[in-house]
């Protein structure tokens, strides 16, 4: 998203405010005001809240530091629109973000407004003595807002689709895969690796710092599980049986009832899966989406394989080429593989792929002191690493070093499975 | 509300109709969009499903039966919007009314418009073999609209009230109530007294049958109990203190936190009434309102005195002109007793009064078999009767025999307390 | 249990003391000491706390105001043995009763032991300035202890029942019910009655005052619904049919999964019984027991009548004599109708029956405000009135005018129903 | 607790059989048999359940597929003392452990009896065609057996201390540690390192294979905090201080309203420390004990150090003899580090340290396919590794190797902290 010859000069910076900032309204362009409000579980925000949110990550820690005649637009958006940063303040409840119809839509389109116009004339001022934090500051707002614009795909999914009528973001008809690639392993001989971002660009702190892991020998699949292989896994009795499940995968199925993927529905013989532009058939040759941790873990043992560690995952990454389908082509839902000279398909884009590392701190990571800061490390426990983006990610945001984290029983992100053996 | 003249002569019918029915769409003017899909609590139901409820009351018990050339406006409000209707088919799970972002405002109010100009034609129809039938259904259904507007005004309070910004419904300034009325007893003979409904216009089914009570002398309070009065409860402890109270609602004080009535905010040294008009002072001479039977009780047994029961309450208001503070005045707040002629004050109105009754079937008391039957009669079990209407109700909609009902530890209505002693 | 003849002579007051309180004992010997500890639910305290809280009741209410130099057993006892006297202070909560390992059951005897000999000492002082106060509270006690002792029963009961060994209090055969007595109504003229206790000796303050109901004319089942009759009701899809249910019983139905009575279970073909001497087949023609409120009703419902009120329910049972199946023949489980002369079949023992009265004062009720007088007033919400005792009743504690109550849903004790209609 | 010289030869392991079965009844010879049922939470089994349990594990096991003419001494064990092990079958409810009574405490005796007779008669079968399985089966249920005995101290304390009673396991004099070891950081180069059991006695499945991690440099604290220090922590407003918590953890310090380790109590001015010998003062020189990871976390950030991960925990300990204080010691309870020669003080014994490393699978391990094989593979999710052992353990039941593992918000195990720096 971020155009690497925007980054770096500063009208390019002004110019991917515009730009970030814009793309989050037009993706709300589908919507009825009433849609704005939804919030069907604490982790789905209303679209309303997302927009807000992101607004007052630049009004708190830009234009409140830096802009010293910024009059906050309203007193109150410090408590309302704080996600969790404890060093900001207090913050109301999440599960509460769903009862604020006020202030209106049209409200937080008007601080929007507000936010983004001081933000650029404050980005103008050349001679600003804090000009390189306030550019550094602006540029994680603009990640940050893209990560929301990912959530936004994620939320609305989950919260439109809890209304028995299924409602439709946007009426598209999605293409079926039309050619079958088939399972193959790719080997790597892992090693003593130095891993971790050394870019010169943009990215987050949890990246960081390089450090070197052995890795020993392994293959990864050249694709990832597709719908077809998981239709094959429930019928196989894959969500009764036990013994494929790692102890809190089973109680999770149990208390749950998860019997396939989310958002998969089945009138008895047939599956029907709600996505964003309607209700479509399964894709036997398009990956397997919105599944949890659990169920992409206990899909490797009934295959005998297992997932990759986050650390596989980079190296097989990390000299390849971006490609994959992502936000930019407007289809929110993933695709098979496409037709690529690269023997492994789709590490980028489509699904997420959970691997089998915990997330926490690389070696040496020191996270910084200040409220902004609260940005990854603290959430260093209890989750599992994902990595390549998907299919509602913006091909421009992802890296090979990117890493995502969820819940091991997450499933409203669109998280699949790739699978990996020890050589 | 429903005027006396408008009933029983066709065209009054349908100007009632007409009437009741943009009764309930002017009470929403003051909403925003985003208003109408809030249900902070299970029981708060969202605007728009109050719109579409009533509605839908038409459509199922009116119009698909009778007028047979009906095409459904949707078949899912069906669904969609049954609240209870066990016979009619399942419903959509009450706390889940506020994920239908869709249908939209805008089409729900269009629902309205084509199952009012239905209607309308339906009971134009004078040769209608049904037509007594659909006149009785018809009028049930403007009463029961009306039951929801009330409910309109109690849910949104309830629901706006849960936002820090405190938003205001109406701005208005609620008068102070100027004169005060010194607490006297008003004694009543009893004995063996007829008691329920005989009048000649429209009642519910819990009104029936008539029926014998014996009631021992007593004597009621001249007016409800006072905000001031309720100060000095709380003042002298009275949350605090288990010996005044059921031993259920000394649990519900415990695991609530209840310190004082719903929507009164203390900054430590004063009280703030949260109102549709915004935040006021309390009012010393006028009604405490937003009390659970349990504060009421509780608040009784305080002074010695006790709650009087439904009969000695019906008995006491059947031969009252009905006077108090109702919707109709605007003002959605109860207010002090008006300089009225009579010595019982404010029987009506103003606040809905806690009763010493559990709502049960009167003696001889068979509800109907068919889908629209179950209006009252599931619901006598748990519940308190609470009698004669309050600021949220209109003024036709109330009878000395109007039995109203909620759960002990609810407080969002507009309930208040009236003292009884035994003579 | 209280033999007539030992009320009002000193000597027969101690020789109550002493028989009541070895009952208590009596009970438990058929228990392994890890059987006193179960609580598995809230309401199903551990034998050995009913062993130590009739203990408390004497300790607290006699011996500490009115024995000056008793030396409490041990200070702590006060809290952990203390059910919901607010008055006498705070209490262990009422989950937290299986959790007293300690004191042991061997320790709880020997505070059994300590307070007998305090307390018949104290008896015996014939010129204590409050002999008559002394002799009251301890009469109350004793028929305190007796209502523990049927808890002991439900309690013991409900808590073997948990667990699946279906452990046997006492092995022994229930015999069948061998005649049938086929089901009639008895009129009743009604009018105005006066009601509640008249005699000499004792009752419960709950049972006062005497005050006047008026009583439109009805007919009586001439004996409870029996299990043959409940079963034909679950097979015609009793437990499916929400028209049967009131809607607090539906939803009661549907959270529970209720699809019997408590302790009924099938293995597909047929129901056997948990009962206290083991696992039995349903006696047809004996009364069902273990049903709660919501299922009387329902039932009743399905065959067109009613549930009596409780002054009905006192008028029928008021002039005769207690005939039925109680504690005292030492079969723990109801059984069908004796071949009585008495046109009405079992209004005592075997079964309480549900009425439809919710548990409210009499007329002029007023409760003492002493810590001892807490021990009906403060119930008298939300629950509904039981009358005539059951199969774990002594026959000497029951009278026309007992009240019990319980909550609507409660099913663990010996419940049952039967029908009423309006004449 | 398995001494070396006993293992590999057949007399000595049918003496080890003798001495562990017999230690686990050794240790309840101070319960009453009340004591046997406790239950207090979910994770804290009766102790009659673990007697039980463990003596499945090896009727299960061992005798079951091996000693064909052994005859379950009940059927119903099957289903009541299995833990988790799917593949054996359905088990009771871990939180239902409670409500069984019986089988009696002296049933679960004959129980052991029965199947050490057995188990024995097994062993001296010398040509036994699965001797070598029947050997092996044998010890790892020894070792399941020792891993009991260290749930048994932390069960019954926890259990225990729910009695407002504080009943005492063992009354016995905790020894004031006498002399202060001030923190001091030892320094490890790491690198490349191959980690994992390498010896040739019994290690756990979840210590294998063996494999390389690449360590950076890093120091570690020479003995784990104390007491003293984590007063200070608190006393530093440690509870109230989001910045200092992982998320997670400062949802758990809120949720739980934890304000010190699980244990200690406040009366104000001093802290009391529940153990199992009585309540003693804290002892500032002594490890503190009974913290989660999360408290263990926040700790390390409020130093500026951090907590070791397992690897950089097991290069420092593989070198060094087993010195500290264990059960053998009989009092259950952490002391102060000993005067000991080994600059590095009690990573053996006294508290488990949490470490940095959630609970995962090393590189190439594979468990099993059999039931016994659920043993510890199917947890390696959701969990942190503890090392080291702790004062409820035996001598030699730990390793440098052994790998322990709980939820990051379980306190009730013996778990303190050591801190870590990167270098």
């Amino acid at each position: 998203m971020l155009r690497a010859k925007e980054i770096g000069v500063e009208d390019q910076l002004s110019a991917a405010v515009r730009r970030v900032r814009k793309q989050s309204e037009t993706l709300c362009e589908p919507l009825a005001i009433e849609d704005y409000m939804l919030q069907a579980m604490a982790e789905a925000s209303p679209t309303k809240w997302h927009l807000a949110h992101t607004t007052w990550f630049f009004e708190t820690f830009v234009l409140k530091p830096f802009a010293p005649r910024y009059q906050p637009f309203a007193a109150e958006y410090e408590y309302l629109f704080n996600s969790y940063y404890n060093r900001v303040g207090p913050q109301l409840g999440r599960t509460r973000r769903g009862l604020l119809s006020r202030p209106t839509v049209a409200e937080i389109y008007r601080y929007r407004e507000v936010v983004d116009e001081c933000l650029l004339e404050l980005l103008a001022q050349e001679s600003h003595k804090d000009r390189d934090l306030i550019r550094q500051r602006t540029e994680l707002g603009l990640h940050h807002e893209q990560q929301h614009q990912e959530l936004f795909f994620t939320d609305i999914k989950y919260n439109l689709s809890q209304n028995p009528l299924s409602p439709i973001y946007l009426p598209l008809d999605i293409p079926l895969t039309s050619s079958k690639v088939t399972l193959q392993w790719q080997s790597f001989e892992g090693g003593l690796q130095t891993l971790g971002y050394d870019g010169e660009g943009f990215c987050f702190d949890n990246e960081l710092p390089r450090h070197q892991q052995f890795i020993p020998p392994f293959a990864l699949a050249n694709r990832p599980v597709t719908q077809g292989e998981f239709i094959a896994f429930i019928a196989d009795g894959g969500y009764q049986r036990p013994e494929l499940w790692l102890s809190d995968g089973w109680a999770a199925v149990q208390s749950n009832g998860w019997t396939a993927p989310l958002y998969w529905r089945s009138d008895g013989d047939n599956w029907l899966l709600y996505t964003l532009h309607g209700l479509v058939e399964p894709d036997p040759l398009a990956p397997v989406c919105h599944i949890s941790f659990y169920e992409a873990d206990a899909y490797a043992r009934w295959t005998g394989a297992r997932l990759p560690t986050e650390f596989e995952w980079e190296l097989a990454a990390r000299e390849r080429t971006i490609e994959g389908h992502f936000v930019n082509d407007g289809i929110i839902h993933p695709r098979g593989a496409c037709n690529a000279a690269d023997p492994l398909h789709q590490l980028f884009g489509d699904v997420w792929e959970w691997t089998a590392s915990a997330y926490a701190p690389y070696a040496g990571f020191t996270p910084g002191s200040e409220a902004v800061d609260e940005y990854n490390g603290k959430f260093m426990c209890n989750q599992m690493v994902l990595r390549g983006g998907s299919c509602a990610t913006e091909r421009d945001h992802i890296r090979p070093t990117y890493r995502n984290f969820f819940y091991p029983a997450d499933r409203w992100q669109f998280s699949g499975v790739r699978l990996a053996r020890s050589l």
